[in-house]
């Protein structure tokens, strides 16, 4: 599992007085860093080969501003060129949405899919989504 | 179907030079405002009578600052008091991602789901979406 | 004078039921758009040559949602090679905020300001902002 | 001096390869939240009582993804009823943008401007700035 703390900032509030529900693709991104840097160790945009093919997020309670908000990250599925990633957020201890993120592994200069490489597989492997 | 003609933000964009997939939801939040008007006429955030359950996004082309977008948004399943709305955004006349939003009709005060009233169903049903 | 429609956004509310202060610049960018067409027609991110070496905007009076907002752009300086752009945002015709923004015409390439060609300053001259 | 760490967001990015100009009101907003706090302890936005009156950013070096900002919050200016907060984007070593926000202590209820009150007063002045 990967962990990020984030402190929900004002702004991403709504006239609901909630965080807005547009707001969590964003933390979702910002969670996925360490899966990122796996794939491009430089964060070089140029060199960039990660595809976002799907985004699926269940909300399940309202999450406010004042009290940090805790992002848990795994992978649930590494396929050969993709890999589903499931993310938690928790806020006071309850889980508030759970996001589901698939990610190809992707060559821009060919225009094709590309095997996730052994060593970049067996660092995800680590944080594999085990159901309690 | 409603439709909505969104023109690109220069800061939706990221660095690889395309609309950042975080843009989308805020897109089609946007062109929903037609349905959310059926529910709530005067728009007031004192009496929102609307949850959003569940978001999911297909992204199939990359989306791009300096041609308008096309967003078509459709009734996908309308239950007793729930419903599923179809969102497509079109660009260069193709269809670049597909978005399906779970909405409940909600009654915060008494903190329970409410059905649809009949009126308002009456009015979606002429937006249900029909595959080609 | 340039004009622009924006119709707020729900989630541009936070949780004070009004227009979050954030969201001014994005507005006052898309705002903009005319004078970045002046200066690059195809708006190829590749030549980009502006940049924005200042932001200033005054808050007059709460924005809110349901209620489209009208975005008045004019050009209040031309130098030589930066200009100064005013812009207002007006909602239920009441000015609302003051944007003022500085714009330097810029080659990327040789990392230094450029004049503003004749042609595009005398478009620019037909938007010249004149006090009431 | 206030002092908050933030990670830029690749969303935060725009197709210049750079953070986009919009971006940064956001983060000056997060970094004054010690002063939101020492105004409403319980950071309860039924009892909200800052307006911002002004906003003003000066632009500096190019910011980027990949590199933590620190951002430096002073108190400028410490008025009757209003304070004017000088804030500070510092990345690799080097300041990239300075903001000055101006805010206007405010009753909502009675709609008029309210002294600081001397216990705030005092806290907000150990974080005075001190041009080098």
């Amino acid at each position: 599992m990967y962990q990020l703390t984030i402190k929900p900032r004002f702004l991403e509030t709504d006239a609901l007085g909630h965080i807005n529900h547009t707001v969590l693709p964003v933390w979702l991104e910002d969670g996925r860093e360490p899966i990122f840097l796996l794939f491009m160790p430089e964060l070089n945009v140029k060199n960039w080969n990660l595809i976002l093919a799907k985004l699926e997020i269940s909300y399940k309670k309202q999450i406010y501003f004042g009290t940090p908000v805790e992002l848990r990250t795994y992978l649930k599925k590494i396929g050969n060129a993709s890999m589903t990633v499931r993310q938690e957020i928790w806020q006071n201890k309850e889980i508030c949405a759970v996001g589901e993120v698939t990610n190809i592994h992707f060559d821009h200069q060919a225009q094709k899919a590309m095997p996730i490489p052994k060593h970049i597989r067996q660092e995800l492997e680590k944080h594999l989504y085990k159901p309690a």
